[in-house]
């Protein structure tokens, strides 16, 4: 299993989006949405084995975390204003006080940035950062777990949290968009395992 | 310089957009905006490097040839929408016989597949095809120039016609979506130069 968080430092915590302006009114639900489509999709279909995370921090009502799982999810299409429909769908079934299946393998619930690495502690924990070990000089296991910022970047305080569970890696000088660093860590992962 | 070339089966030839439905009224505008996004965004930035070309296919008035220059472009975003609207100005400002740049840094006209690769063929041109030859054992000089199909594929009549001027290389096994094979290819000419 692969799995992405990526927080969502402005994304929108309410239904109510714009679908005219997801950069600007929906507080970057463009960029989300990117990643998205970078962590499950290939040529005409899913990767199953992938789990994305994502923590919004927008307003109105923040946190929100969504979990879209590779394994069951139906129907998602891959482009920004698809999957932002999804997330809209989300954030309108979800319910205070419990975890809520939206859609086919979309799961929402209020938890914390902290809460989730938390809880998924026991995988190999890695934060992408241009000053971490460079990618290529880390073995990878079979369970990694990677954090990344949004364009506004990880909190200082939330990536000292992170870094309790994991470390720094890094794929060279160049900073690139989320959604590339996800495309480019998938692509990485692919040729490890049919070297 | 880079280069990259999407040949666009479906892409809508006129103004007309529909921004509900980017992928089917559109003709998989998400999709190649989606490439333009790959071909030239990094972090907080325009990659000034790069060329993006691209022939529309679509209805109702093929072909039509799109470039983008990394080193001209202003405002554009780097979202789907965003794009498109700029795909769409450049169709609205199109003028039979001549080439027009509707906004800085994206030029349209009326040319085919053949004829834009024909005038690049002092390039070094390859086709990215899951049966060529591991991009990891090619040599890749100062000025490529790749060619890739969307969600449909080249038709076997150009690949025919881009094979006389170049070579087809490969990711590796997997089939991946187009945009997520420029990022790659970006992520991998970047390795190679700060090696």
């Amino acid at each position: 299993m692969r799995e992405f968080l990526v927080l969502s430092r402005k994304g929108i915590t309410s239904p109510d989006f714009n679908f005219k302006d997801l950069p600007g009114f929906c507080g970057r639900i463009d960029l989300l949405a990117r990643c998205v489509n970078s962590a499950l999709w290939v040529s005409h279909g899913i990767r199953r084995d992938v789990v994305f995370h994502t923590i919004l921090q927008g307003k109105p009502d923040p946190p929100k975390y969504i979990r879209f799982e590779g394994d069951k999810l139906k129907k998602v299409p891959p482009d920004e204003r698809g999957i932002a429909l999804f997330i809209q769908k989300a954030l309108e079934r979800y319910q205070e006080g419990k975890e809520i299946e939206s859609t086919p393998g979309i799961f929402v619930s209020k938890k914390s940035l902290q809460e989730v690495v938390k809880e998924n502690s026991d995988k190999e924990i890695y934060i992408l950062h241009e000053k971490g070990i460079p990618i290529n000089e880390v073995e990878i296991g079979e369970n990694p777990f990677f954090i990344l910022g949004d364009h506004i970047g990880l909190p200082k305080k939330d990536e000292k949290f992170c870094l309790r569970f994991g470390k720094r890696v890094s794929l060279g000088k160049k900073s690139y968009l989320a959604s590339h660093c996800i495309t480019i860590v998938n692509y990485l992962l692919d040729q490890r395992e049919t070297e």
